[in-house]
């Protein structure tokens, strides 16, 4: 009989309230006391019930799906003992509502990224994307060996939430432009589909931030009410299409260089987990994690070559020139965000700090290998 | 009380035994029979003891401790149920005899990298590194969702073992030189310690590759007996003191651009698991993939500039003339090794397959945001 069976049979629920007879009636027969009884009618086994809600629509290719695997690793590596429950946005609450429905403890999981909560905690931003900030490879490190986790756990603690890194995208696309950029001046005026900081950072060189959900950006390409979007990478941007809508598919994302996707925890709801159960639901963020980047870097893999190969899109490279002036912008547009509240001046410092040693340690390793490779 | 504690209280060691008494005997009273006796004198807990030898000394750093995390990580999420024992190098088996001893069932794990087996199995070379290869990004995403880790599986399959990524150091260091690498011609008559597969390209360039254990490289290097050594990366490599007997400190490391450390457990042990163990086993190697990975990039990150600032070190990047010609023997020596038994060609053309999408992707991402960024 297999351990968790027993478990099952127990039924944990009972046991505390079990406990004192037992212990006081059965001193002498404690270990027959202690066996449960197989074929007595089945107990409830405890399953603890979980709900996790998302910023992405149900089964969404890469993320949803991401938050779906995630789930069944839980259950899976606890036996059953936890089910989380996945909600698409809007099936539970909003996807803009999912920290305030966790932190409240509507659900115990919340699967999104942290750049979504910048209204609530401008910190959050440096947990999900900088722009010309930290690859995924970094990201992580940065994160479980460089003090990232401390503070992004400070950052969220006053919601009464527990972060953890859920995934990554890798070095995103540019975007799909129907307008070449050959100068920085090309930018000026530029309608595009920007989120975030990266459409601070396109303001600044002149450009129009336009904020649009997912749903609509298809269409408003394609309608020329915005001049470029961008997306995540050839294997989401293949599924909608895009580039039906747009000549030139620039590289690389600076804007978001390895998004990180996060899943917080209710933090009372994970205190109350045994610390197995604590332990399992931790490292099964972990191992979603990577996964993730694991699975996006296949899929674009693909997807990329299905781009260029069958639809005949034209990959263009940002110039240099461009590059060297949108990264000086980025440069000032993230440290005067950073500048704005003591926690996330604190946050920046870490993050610039590991970025710094970071880029010379890659410069004669990851890039140095990779230019290698195409010499 | 928390759930395995109750767990330690039944006792399943017993619980199989004493499931008919409690059966027969208490039906009725099936809900107090299920009970544990909280102050009973403890039964001994059922736990699975398991040994995991090693291929490097005990808690070497990076490797070594990537290994006790590794059993740490087993034990925490098992709630203890599974204790693993790490033993180093020689403690109980040999480096190199780690692959009979996990395949015989004299230990249930074993760390190490699977191209220390190529003399029993010339195709476990491609799981662990290739010259001009896969970085570590680039290997996971290989192994989880590019079919690598099932052709791994069909390797170890007649060993009786089953494989795992457990670690990776990332991008290594070209090595340190006595000599300065101008030209392909510079290679001639090098005495250079460099084991595997990138032995055999420096032989092919006209070098003489030297195996020598990691112990042996220091004074072999300050006495001339060598001209050079590749090891690891910079944290490894200060540890070593490496720098007080070489010029040159070269790079990248195109023999061993992600290497890939394993974990592989015999396959009767683990099917002896229970459904949740196996799935808490397999996530903990896949944890242990990460977090090495992670650890290595902070870690040489702080080392590289020790080494630079401290110890003045002189890095030098092998001149692109070098790297071509390297690339193309690498590429033919790769290419005849695997077509020196079919399953060996079989792994050669799904990582050759992969890894040229996988170029293409990365010179539109990681390459192309690396190099933006050092404009």
């Amino acid at each position: 009989m297999k351990r968790r069976e027993i478990v099952k049979v127990l039924g944990l629920g009972v046991a505390a309230a079990g406990l004192a007879a037992c212990t006081e009636e059965k001193k002498t027969v404690a270990a027959d006391c202690a066996q449960p009884a197989a074929s007595a009618a089945p107990e409830k086994p405890e399953t603890i019930e979980w709900k996790m809600v998302t910023t992405w629509p149900k089964n969404f290719p890469g993320l949803g799906t991401g938050a779906n695997d995630l789930a069944d690793l839980i259950d899976k590596m606890s036996g059953g003992r936890i089910k989380v429950k996945v909600y698409g946005a809007k099936e539970l609450v909003g996807a803009l509502e999912i920290f305030d429905a966790v932190s409240r403890g509507t659900a115990e999981m919340g699967h999104g990224a942290a750049y979504y909560w910048k209204g609530k905690t401008r910190a959050a931003q440096f947990f999900a994307a900088v722009p010309f900030g930290l690859t995924a490879q970094e990201m992580n490190s940065w994160l479980y060996h460089g003090g990232g986790m401390e503070l992004w756990e400070e950052v969220y603690a006053e919601f009464g939430l527990i972060p953890g890194a859920a995934g990554n995208t890798g070095v995103q696309m540019g975007g799909w432009f129907n307008r070449e950029i050959n100068g920085v001046e090309d930018l000026k005026g530029l309608k595009m589909r920007m989120p975030g900081l990266g459409g601070e950072v396109l303001k600044r060189a002149g450009g129009t931030p336009v904020l649009l959900p997912g749903g609509e950006i298809f269409t408003s390409l394609q309608s020329g009410a915005i001049d470029a979007t961008e997306w995540v990478g050839p294997y989401n941007d293949l599924a909608f299409g895009l580039y039906k809508a747009a000549k030139y598919y620039y590289y690389p994302g600076w804007h978001e260089p390895g998004t990180t996707l996060e899943c917080f925890i209710n933090k009372e709801a994970f205190e109350k987990l045994p610390a197995d159960l604590q332990v399992i639901v931790r490292n099964a963020l972990r191992v979603a994690n990577q996964d993730m980047l694991a699975d996006f870097t296949a899929k674009n893999n693909e997807a990329l070559q299905q781009l260029v190969n069958e639809h005949g899109v034209e990959l263009r490279q940002f110039p240099d020139d461009v590059l060297k002036q949108i990264r000086a912008l980025s440069d000032e547009v993230v440290a005067e965000e950073a500048a704005k509240d003591p926690m996330s001046q604190k946050v920046f410092e870490s993050f610039v700090k590991f970025r710094e040693q970071a880029i010379k340690w890659h410069a004669v390793s990851e890039q140095s290998y990779l230019n290698a490779r195409t010499l």
